[in-house]
């Protein structure tokens, strides 16, 4: 077999292989009974080590470093650059660690939980301790000649710094304190009490159905299923499977949004780069860009709910004006839980722990006193503070997962979101109106074009800087929520 | 590792790598969006790929060979027996002729769907051809001193002969023939005239539900969900699934019963052969009497309706009484399809089958003559004559996928599931009470001990002369119907 012929077919396999985890991870979330955990376990282990052997095969990677000398077409250098860089990474970390890593995590999910029921940290601190170390000297393999947040960083979104991230975050965390501080000052701010917003459990379907396919998810190749937490999974090039879940208010039709976002793009990726590392996206932060454009740019902006109130509001079981459903989906408030944040509030959650999580694994703050700097973050963001861990440093499951540098993608993928409406709405004077309409192709379109079809051809900044004429920067979000939360609340 | 170790690590292995790809398959039937079947192949062949590398492994294979040796104790020798079994079987088809198999049988799966679709046996002749030509060299290997069928038999159920069959199938046919004539001659024939059953979906639902609960299925280890054709796949040892489907009529109930059987017995083998090959079912025919049983003997009671048609009655759409009903779902008729066929006819279907598939294989029937011998069997068991090879020989997906020697067992399972409930009758005086008030824990647990919980340590056959007093034979069966379709059509 030629070098060619043996890095495709090894990539098949790669990919493959992903897809038969993805699916073993999707049902141990929708339909496996119970009791078939443990089990679980084990399968998804197996397939960690099959995927494993295949990447850190010497055959494969002697093929790709002497393709990497040759004078490759643009695609296949494209190829050749980023398998190369897959498999450097997975060698980089020696076997025990990898290993350990695996372990450790899996202990601390169990312990995480069990302090989550505890509503107590001390409790998860001796295992979060292990996890850190462990990331710490996984960060250290991976570069050591950045700081070991930096390394870690980079796995979730390649190109990013700590420092790239400060110049974006600190002023954005100033305009959305200082902004959030004017909307509960409001004159308006306690003439919309919550209103309960409730929707029968089959009508949920019905809406979430429409929704998404009016956005362009088709049957033959996703399906939508239910878990705890929503989210998408790419089993194969087509077949991807987005979950929602069912409860009352907005909460089902948000996240089946937000996820089809999510899937829209895993089908999108450029098709001459099937079945190669290629095909997929550079980062997080951009993947979320797609999840939270579709979500909050389009589904949850007046234009959207001007056009589809009429066909909505019979879903209601209690009549509720327009004003006032659209204020009560957009309300905003200083709250403990990152998930249930509004637009204003999200990003600074997430600066928070992006600084908490660059502290501890720089080894600037220590475990013990993260409790405290999280609730003194809290004050000096959202003026409040949490009255147990479970409402504030125990919330997240990243940490006992061994996610570390995974947060900012959060933030990062808001404000590419406001970027890259801009973007759009600019070469499309007829955006409010596509949107009125529920008119979504062309903006998928458009989606499709500057991001979906780079696939992992760039790095996620530069496609953006290529789509928006300039990279991460927040004032296209920070004009967005001033623009729309000034007018909602009469700012 | 020494060769406990080595050999006990390799079955878990094995056990979950079939695992994977039951799930693999059942998510392919149930949730999988269309597009997504091309993949799926790929990532079904990779975990082949893996299972085979793992059980035709030298260092495996020399272990059981030493062990083989060794003064083990029982429990060990069992496993060593089976183990050894079924690694000299993979091991005994060379690679070619397995790889010829997986491909041949793949596109003949296609063809055959097409013939379905044009109606016309000859579109499928050639495909078959290959496949008979492959599966009598796959039998030459397996064993080249009995008949190509018999070998091919013995894969489904380990210590059968087509002579055996034949001294139970040549009585079973004639009493059977006989019945079928007088049923339809009876006096009271055509007082019933086909009576519509009518459910909803919800209540459909609610009802199998209710009646699978009772036979002592519980959600932590089993789901249900929804299939064109039901079946029951075991996923882990506590990660049994099982499928239905929602039509009109009885389809869903009686295929839910019939899958809970099989259910039932997956998740009976017995603990102490966990994650070995001993703990599975020694033969598909002993797997099928737990179905049979539990949907014929049980369910299509007298008895049972009796008891559970006060509850049942309230979800019928159109009133009926129970001896309407009851003539209903146990109406006898000559008719063109298996899986449609009542308890009168249906081994008559399968033994038809077992002839024409055992004259083929064994090379006295021509594949263009089938067609004709199907019809004229047809004609002498059930008088009746297929209009259209869909309505023939070509209604059953078995020797698309080089299935040949599996049909015995679906008679097989019929005739075990009489013995076993004679057998349980005579040691249970109330067994009649316990069938009317679905007191089914008895039942359950009897079939535990007596079948279940022997897993493979045992032969199918011995397992049942052991419990009944003697092997397969058909007088149980044709005793059982002869004095329920007697009464019914009042011989």
């Amino acid at each position: 077999m030629d070098d060619h012929a043996l890095i495709s077919e090894a990539q098949k396999d790669i990919l493959s292989l992903r897809g038969i985890s993805a699916l073993l991870d999707w049902d141990e979330k929708t339909y496996m009974p119970e009791k078939g955990i443990e089990e679980r376990a084990h399968q998804l282990a197996l397939i960690e080590g099959y995927t494993h052997d295949k990447m850190v095969s010497e055959e494969l990677f002697s093929a790709v470093k002497r393709l990497k000398k040759e004078n490759l077409a643009e695609k296949d250098s494209i190829i050749v650059r980023e398998l190369f860089k897959d498999l450097e990474k997975m060698r980089k970390i020696p076997k025990e660690l990898a290993e350990s890593l695996v372990k450790e995590t899996t202990l601390a999910s169990g312990v995480w939980q069990l302090a989550r029921k505890k509503d107590d940290f001390n409790h998860f601190v001796p295992s979060l301790e292990r996890v850190i170390k462990l990331k710490q000297k996984e960060a250290h393999h991976l570069n050591p000649m950045v700081s070991c947040y930096d390394a870690l960083l980079e796995e979730f979104e390649e190109g990013m710094t700590s420092e790239k991230l400060e110049n974006v975050f600190v002023p954005l965390k100033e305009d959305l304190v200082s902004l959030l501080h004017d909307i509960t000052q409001s004159h308006v701010y306690g003439d919309y009490t919550k209103t309960d917003i409730q929707i029968s459990r089959a009508d949920q379907e019905t809406i979430v159905k429409d929704i998404i396919k009016k956005m362009g998810i088709v049957d033959e190749t996703v399906s939508l299923d239910v878990s705890e937490h929503p989210f998408t999974t790419r089993i194969g090039e087509f077949d991807v499977r987005i979950t929602t879940r069912y409860r009352s208010q907005m909460d089902c039709f948000f996240s089946g949004v937000h996820e089809a976002g999510h899937a829209l793009y895993e089908l999108g990726y450029p098709k001459e780069y099937s079945n190669t590392v290629v095909y997929d996206a550079p980062s997080l932060g951009i993947h979320e860009s797609q999840s939270r454009f579709w979500e909050n740019l389009v589904c949850r902006s007046n234009d959207f709910w001007e056009g589809y109130f009429p066909y909505f509001k019979r879903f209601l079981k209690n009549p509720l004006s327009l004003e006032e459903f659209f204020a009560e989906i957009n309300h905003v408030t200083p709250s403990f839980i990152r998930t249930d944040a509004d637009e204003v509030t999200y990003c600074l959650h997430v600066i928070l722990r992006f600084e908490i999580e660059r502290d501890l694994m720089n080894g600037k703050l220590s475990i013990k006193d993260t409790p405290r700097a999280w609730n003194d973050k809290m004050k000096e963001f959202l003026g409040i503070t949490p009255p147990s861990d479970n409402k504030g440093v125990l919330q997240d499951v990243h940490w006992s997962f061994g996610g570390m540098g995974y947060f900012p993608t959060y933030a990062i993928g808001s404000i590419y979101s406001a970027q890259l409406f801009n973007a759009f709405s600019e070469e499309n004077s007829n955006t409010q109106k596509l949107i009125k309409t529920q008119e979504f192709s062309p903006i998928l379109e458009w989606l499709g074009k500057h991001v979906h079809e780079k696939g992992r051809t760039m790095l996620a900044d530069d496609i953006i800087k290529k789509a928006c004429g300039r990279g991460l920067h927040p004032k296209a979000y920070v004009d967005y929520v001033k623009g729309k939360y000034g007018k909602l609340y009469d700012l």
